[in-house]
């Protein structure tokens, strides 16, 4: 997909409103997944631990993108702004810009800066922290980025309806987790999302089945909850397949109580709702059922750059649904002697309910 | 491969002795790859922004994993001593936990802790910053280290036996660096090192060429640099391919020029010699053929649970090479209008000399 400076450049005017309104002069931005929202500029780093640049984003002035010799050349294909390079004496360098801002003050992100760097960086400027400025912004997906989220979905659905002829009784969960990120791959992905999750029988009760040696059952079910990147964007969904002729009753019946309470939660969604009560209608729905005890985790999640962002669907929400935002829902109900069933779908806010993308 | 866990309580006993050396009672584990050396729980973080717990490890006492309900299952199965799950309220119970140490003080890791997490835990304790008193450990590999990085540099060396006849003139870039990830996966790879390089004609001639949709040619050279994780450890390897019929005088030049290179350089490779020799000593040779401003960034790295990890093989190195150390000789010559050359080797430090894994 072409890439749209102006997306990107409507970002930047967006946060600097948000940094005047709170009277910072200008923000540090570390987060790898903030820095491309804001660039579209590398959005993962390729190590944890080796960032691939900064941005300092200002409330008035221009911006600067900070990086190694590595990339500059992709960052001038991104960034026409100014360009910073350090080499191995990054910290010196950095801090020597910072200091050269009027004034030297800015806000950072204590979420994904590291002790290290902020203790060398605070030699130079002051450093107030702030709290999900980007990510505020994340929350609420602009048109382009409901269009990236809409060809990742698709794909995701591709995959999940290509699998059931791929599951083959016998084959290990390992090997079955492989066909996943084939196909997501193969489909134009440039990445999973998340690791795949395959857990056959007893292991789909597991919430972080890593897909191991057990093999696929001839009789049985199995979950699997995966997601690729396609343009920058995650996906994430869930399926819980029956593998061999007629499904049990019990597994007709669990899944039939998960879909349920999937529709009603679905059905529930509009903007001005009140998030926490999507997660307590399905809870209550469970428990009319007395399987309760049995909903281990979330309603779901929000998604987009990156598998888990804002907002939760917890109980301990005092958001509300806003238009644009973009969810999961995935009710599940696990017995570790039994297995599990969750059914995961993604879903648009829009400006009067809601959408499965 | 099975997992030994005498191995990961040996390694904590070297901690221990680490921390008893300097006075410090404990030391907080917060660096994934450091977690994984000390327990083989978890190697990765899924995402960068969410940890999968981390490691307490004293000087005189027992140690404590932890961890989020997610993981509990996998932590019960590498990890015999204390678990502390913690849920939503993660820095209540983490901070409740370190207060109840005695002495409530500890060392942590200033390169892998967010300064959101650091400025809520010294709310209950004494934090006081160390320099990788892991990673100084994990410099020398063990006989089980080595026995893994061996396993994943011979299915590196497969992979680049097997991709001449896969690079085919005309796919594209992108295309030739799934077949590249292919290869890793199919051969028993749990995933690649790192984000394959793959750079046809001009491109090679990029640090940090992102496979695009650049098309491989009929006549010229691909250079590849790719690495798998086999068994928790990675492998990290480039070969410059020529495709087509006779390689050009210009490119058998280079491509000699490097590996004499390379080749003097692992000559030169034993205990007790300076590793910034190494770098010198490529320099050198390539301005005796006046073309050492083509040779632009270090020489190699060392490589082990991630693909960059200390000794750094660069003319700022103070350390001398030691018994046990895995090292990349990677030298490169890159000319923008041309292209570029690079070959890389995974070299093992041994007691009297070295040797190319």
């Amino acid at each position: 997909m072409d890439v749209d400076v102006t997306v990107f450049e409507q970002r930047r005017q967006a946060l600097k409103e948000s940094l005047r309104v709170r009277g910072l002069p200008a923000l540090l931005v570390s987060h790898a997944a903030n820095r491309w929202y804001l660039s579209g500029f590398e959005l993962a780093d390729s190590q944890c631990n080796e960032s691939a640049g900064w941005l300092v984003i200002t409330a008035h002035g221009g911006d600067t993108l900070l990086t190694d010799p590595r990339f500059e050349e992709a960052a001038r294909r991104v960034w026409s702004d100014e360009i910073v390079i350090y080499s191995s004496r990054k910290m010196e360098v950095v801090g020597a810009f910072l200091k050269s801002l009027n004034p030297p003050a800015l806000g950072f992100e204590p979420r994904s800066l590291c002790v290290r760097d902020y203790e060398r960086l605070r030699e130079f400027v002051a450093l107030t922290p702030t709290e999900g400025l980007v990510e505020d912004l994340r929350v609420i997906k602009d048109a382009d980025e409901i269009r990236r989220m809409e060809a990742s979905c698709v794909l995701n659905e591709r995959v999940m309806l290509a699998l059931p002829e791929r599951l083959v009784p016998g084959m290990t969960e390992a090997q079955a987790s492989w066909e996943v990120e084939r196909l997501f791959r193969e489909g134009g992905a440039s990445g999973l999302a998340f690791p795949t999750i395959v857990g056959a029988g007893v292991n789909a009760a597991l919430p972080h089945a890593e897909p191991g040696q057990d093999r696929l059952p001839a009789q049985g079910l199995v979950l699997v909850d995966a997601g690729g990147r396609l343009d920058a964007y995650c996906s994430d969904q869930t399926r819980t397949f029956w593998l061999g002729s007629e499904p049990s009753d019990r597994f007709r019946h669990v899944l039939a109580l998960v879909r349920e309470a999937q529709r009603r939660a679905i059905e529930y969604i509009r903007p001005g709702a009140p998030i926490a009560e999507s997660y307590h209608l399905v809870r209550r729905f469970f428990e009319e059922h007395g399987v309760a005890d049995r909903f281990t985790h979330g309603l779901g999640h929000g998604v987009g750059l990156e598998t888990h962002e804002a907002p939760s669907l917890s109980s301990q929400s005092r958001d509300v649904f806003r238009p644009g935002m973009v969810v999961t829902v995935e009710p599940g109900l696990y017995w570790p002697d039994w297995g599990g069933v969750r059914w995961e779908h993604m879903v648009l806010v829009t400006e009067n309910g809601c959408r499965v993308l």
